[in-house]
């Protein structure tokens, strides 16, 4: 096995993201040793049970040693746990991110940051609906895109730490891209933050709705609505955070999206099946095209029939 | 094997779902013969190299000795097709269809009574995101619920029909329930007509967005939009028919979430993250009810890391 890309890490918030870097970069040999910490006294105890990394009783004891620190919490607590990491990082360490929104994570590593250690931020487009320590496993990153937003600006010194930030995430299987994090921020707010956004709202509007038993919902929810609920099972504290800190991208994605289906709304109330026809149509091709660049995981099963019904015509 | 419930079942409109329930009779032995027929001249053909049933050249010779004939196709077109399949009926066989909007099919249905056979409307809550007579399998509708909304002033013949419409999909192993129309409309707008519609929307905006490239939305789409975009993929003529037919219901669940959108628009545009917590925490509830419920086909990865950043506080 090559030699690890670094000596020792440090992860700083071990939910399945981050025991799962622990158990990848164990896995694959991709750091000489990883140092664990959770604000959290049960976390860290069950961490500890795992046997996934050291978990150390202190922030300081866990970040000390570190070559590159891995902060794995949610967007609003980076700037806090950012600031009080960086006085304990030896000199020339990274310090990363695992955050959802780019800007505030660049920005949250900037203020801590003392000019002795390289700012990184970065975001792993993979996870699962399962969460905790117990939930990680090692294979997570494979084939998953990994997100830098270094800064422009940096020097040679620098250049070579996005470099080897880079050869870790790839160890661990990850396809890395860098791009800038105003450009991540607008391109998450439509392919991650709005659909959460839909997903929690449309379970909401379910559960209200006077006409409908609950339990109906419940019981019918093969029909569709079952795949929103998965996806709005999200964590709330992280979703208020990521919609609190990308507010500009999220709303101008949310102001179309109300658009188009005030449009179809009409289409349905005038009868307009033609326009019903083309805007549906469009749909499949877009889903084409995700297959075709091996994006999906594979089909599921997500209770309808109705999609095969009409093939009785083609 | 018990007795098959039905001597000769026809089905018409050979799709997944029309060939799942050709391969579902012969498999547990709910029909002594399956007779199929499809308008078109491909789907037939293709259905008589699949050798799941008896393929006719017309619809007169498919349902002609049937004592039970189920119409799959779609909403739109059970008019049309009622009307031409019931003269060819023998006297008390059973009319059935499979479609999603039950008020429109059982009008169609009733339409194309002429008081000999037994009109019962029903829809099997199953599928899967393939489609055409080669995608189906016997097992599609085991542990799935399908409804019936058969009319409330039938004599005691139309009871035992029923009865033993009830019994085939009992023996396809569906779990049956009976209910009216109109509520049967109500709860699909929500739990699955609803859904669709905002799959397709977002789909849709998230193509038209100019400040993102399309080859970003494809590439980086595991971040949730994937998801979207599987529901997204059903047929669309199927789907025009079910939204023209159950304008009202899905109308009124429209609006709600419209509604409740804005809602969190305004929260999101003045921080209110209060409003966002609450409102995100009640999916987490709806969703273990789901799972509690055993409704749901069980943990899939939609690629996002979010949910469990947020665990590193917990």
């Amino acid at each position: 096995m090559a030699d690890p890309v670094f000596e020792r890490i440090a992860i700083v918030g071990v939910g399945l993201i981050g025991s799962s870097i622990a158990r990848a970069a164990a896995e694959y040999g991709a750091a000489g040793s990883v140092a664990l910490y959770d604000m959290s006294d049960d976390v860290r105890t069950r961490a500890a049970a795992l046997g996934i990394g050291d978990v150390s009783e202190t922030l300081a004891d866990a970040v000390g040693a570190a070559d590159c620190v891995i902060l794995c919490v949610p967007v609003g607590a980076l700037d806090e746990v950012a600031a009080a990491t960086v006085p304990h990082m030896k000199a020339g360490a990274i310090l990363t991110d695992v955050g959802s929104v780019k800007k505030q994570a660049a920005a949250a590593l900037a203020a801590a940051d003392n000019g002795k250690i390289h700012a990184i931020p970065g975001h792993p487009i993979a996870g699962t609906e399962q969460s905790g320590p117990e939930a990680g496993f090692p294979t997570l990153f494979r084939n998953a895109w990994h997100i830098l937003t270094p800064r422009e600006d940096g020097d040679e010194a620098y250049t070579d730490a996005v470099a080897k930030l880079a050869a870790f995430w790839t160890a661990l299987g990850a396809k890395v891209e860098t791009m800038e994090a105003a450009r991540h921020d607008r391109v998450l707010a439509i392919t991650s933050h709005l659909p959460h956004l839909i997903a929690f709202n449309i379970v909401a509007t379910a559960f209200d709705m006077e006409t409908v038993e609950q339990g109906e919902v419940v019981k019918y929810s093969a029909g569709g609505f079952r795949d929103f609920t998965r996806i709005a099972a999200s964590d709330p504290v992280m979703w208020r955070d990521v919609f609190l800190n990308n507010k500009e991208a999220v709303l101008e994605c949310l102001g179309r999206f109300s658009e188009d289906l005030a449009a179809l709304q009409r289409a349905i109330r005038w009868g307009d099946g033609d326009m019903l026809m083309r805007e549906f149509s469009r749909a499949r091709t877009i889903r084409k095209a995700i297959i075709d660049a091996g994006q999906d995981s594979g089909a599921i099963n997500f209770g309808r029939n109705e999609a095969v019904n009409g093939k009785a015509k083609s």
